[in-house]
């Protein structure tokens, strides 16, 4: 049985998950106010620049009198800072609220504080409840702040022997319908949808998200020697947010041309004929791709996994098997020579998506 | 709810999976003898040569007037013909049994026509209860009859990405000790374990079974050009159930000296540089073969997924992903130029074994 802390608790974890994809580069973040073993107060954090979710919930208590003597819970600490918005620790400390429960401390230093500072004005403070819940709903922002780089999930679709495309390329559609629109909910989910080059060219996709209420994933392309056709379909719709990252190496007139057609380009340093690791994820990054789901193809997902860039894998199989000669296998670079040398996933799970069967786990 | 007729061949099926392994080139049958509600004799077929699972259920029964108008419960048609042993038809209308219930008819033709026979008789016949429980039970049985070839079922431990050794043919170990023990009781399971030559020169497996008080299987290697080594691990133990399938064209020096080791050579015709398929069939199973689970490696299991020789596969990945340059990739053969020409699984599921992921399916 749930005591009443993490019944609570897991409320504000689930107000905080309806802003999902729509924070970066803050947390998701929910905040539940309660008196006399009632809810009074509700709020989460909408999106960057809005009001932090201990505001929003402070702000639905009508009667502001209610809250003197309540517990608000909030599954991260509140910030201690003048940001886009002034500390919510000041807020809750002239509010009244008597306890403050969080999941966890702020692991961003420049915003934490909060529970410190409440304690020494006087107020009860617990830490620890749903910790791991927490951490889970926010790994995209631990990542950023402890990594300093974006969150990267791997997507591919593939054979039962890793194939994602027969002889010539041909990929579609290896998996059924209903793996189809899972990914298009993970493009939904994550800030941003990446795909190497060669996919543009030879599968032109759109990389839209097509399904439900979800918002619309910035869409990367990784184009170091601007290859990329100007009649793509990806500039068909919501031109202004793909972003094609490049090098300054890249011819000039194409730039001019693509900039003119309001596409978005990045400049990546380029070491021994790849972009340079530590340089894509800082473009990224201020650009404002917290997160990003990688969809292949071959050679992009070899970089990601070689680089050690990989935090989370959807691998979808469909139940079909081939010959590997001449196929692209999912992951296009090389092998180690030794097995331990392989990179190894964690808390991995399988079930089946219709037809298909899908392998989660994080690296 | 089931019903009566249910339960009890559902104690007939488990009796017959008793056998499993040991009654090629039979099928497994069980056989329970009820009277009044109550089971008064029960009895499955052992072994090739050993009496059938009717008679030795009949013979299970002391007093033999009891079996005067009780009912037999038999996964399968009672054999209508003189084969090693005297028809089991005969044998019940004589025992005064009144009502025989089946799973299935036989779909030997040789054996079949007892439940005509014995509805002829005057002994009541009923088809069809657990049909499909009967029908899986007997999936190599009724391979064998229906396509004159031994049931092969794949199985292979690979990285998520299909590759099954890393640059240099490392393999040992990629999955983990639990999936290895499962793989084990395949050996057990089916009447023989195959790899190919390569396989053996670079892993010198032993490829017996080394769990429970499973039987040890035939072991089979594909060695075209006899390149086996006379040193091999595999001739250590048991050698007399080795099996080489090579070609009419192997060096005879070669062919002399493992005969001389006790070693059975089995001559296989060559077509296109590779073993004849339908060859290969009628070879295994004129030497005893009914079932064989495949081991690979890369070459082996590239060669019956081409000719669609395969009935089964047990994938198991481990939690692990690398690149594929220079890596052996599970199916070592070409890729086709259409999806539409990949080949599909059916029935396929999933499940953890340890820390891998196991997906299984029919071809």
């Amino acid at each position: 049985m749930e005591n009443n802390d993490e019944i609570f608790m897991r409320r504000a974890i689930s107000l905080a998950k309806r802003a999902v994809g729509r924070t970066c580069p803050n947390p998701l973040v929910g905040a539940v106010i309660v008196k006399d073993g009632k809810i009074i107060g509700e709020g989460y954090h909408k999106k960057a620049g809005m009001p932090h979710a201990e505001i929003e919930a402070m702000n639905s208590v009508k009667n502001k009198d209610d809250l003197k003597g309540s517990t608000i819970y909030v599954n991260l600490e509140p910030c201690n800072h003048y940001g886009k918005t002034p500390p919510c620790s000041l807020a809750i400390e002239k509010s009244g609220i008597k306890r403050v429960v969080m999941s966890m401390l702020d692991i961003n230093e420049e915003a934490s504080g909060g529970a410190e500072y409440l304690s020494k004005k006087g107020v009860e403070t617990v830490v620890g409840v749903l910790e791991d819940e927490a951490k889970k709903l926010n790994e995209v922002f631990i990542e950023n702040i402890t990594n300093k780089k974006p969150f990267f999930v791997m997507k591919a679709a593939m054979l039962l022997n890793g194939s994602i495309a027969v002889r010539g390329g041909v990929s579609k559609w290896i998996t059924s319908e209903k793996s189809r629109k899972f990914s298009h909910r993970l493009r939904g989910i994550y800030d941003a949808v990446g795909v190497g080059i060669n996919t543009v060219i030879m599968d032109d996709p759109l990389l839209t998200c097509r399904t439900g209420s979800y918002k619309q994933p910035k869409r990367i392309v990784f184009d170091m020697n601007l290859r990329i056709p100007i009649s793509s379909t990806l500039f068909s719709k919501y031109s202004n947010n793909v972003y094609i990252v490049t090098s300054v190496f890249a011819d000039g007139s194409k730039k001019r041309v693509l900039k003119a057609m309001n596409i978005n380009l990045i400049e990546c340093d380029v070491k021994n004929g790849e972009f340079e690791p530590q340089s894509l994820c800082n473009t990224l990054i201020e650009n404002g791709v917290c997160s990003c789901v990688i969809e292949g193809g071959s050679r992009t997902h070899g970089y990601f996994v070689k680089h050690d860039l990989y935090n989370k894998a959807y691998l979808f199989y469909a139940p079909k098997i081939s010959g590997s000669y001449g196929a692209f296998n999912v992951v296009g670079s090389d092998a180690p020579l030794n097995l331990k040398d392989t990179k190894k996933l964690k808390h991995t799970g399988c079930r089946k998506i219709g037809e298909d069967i899908l392998i989660e786990g994080y690296f």
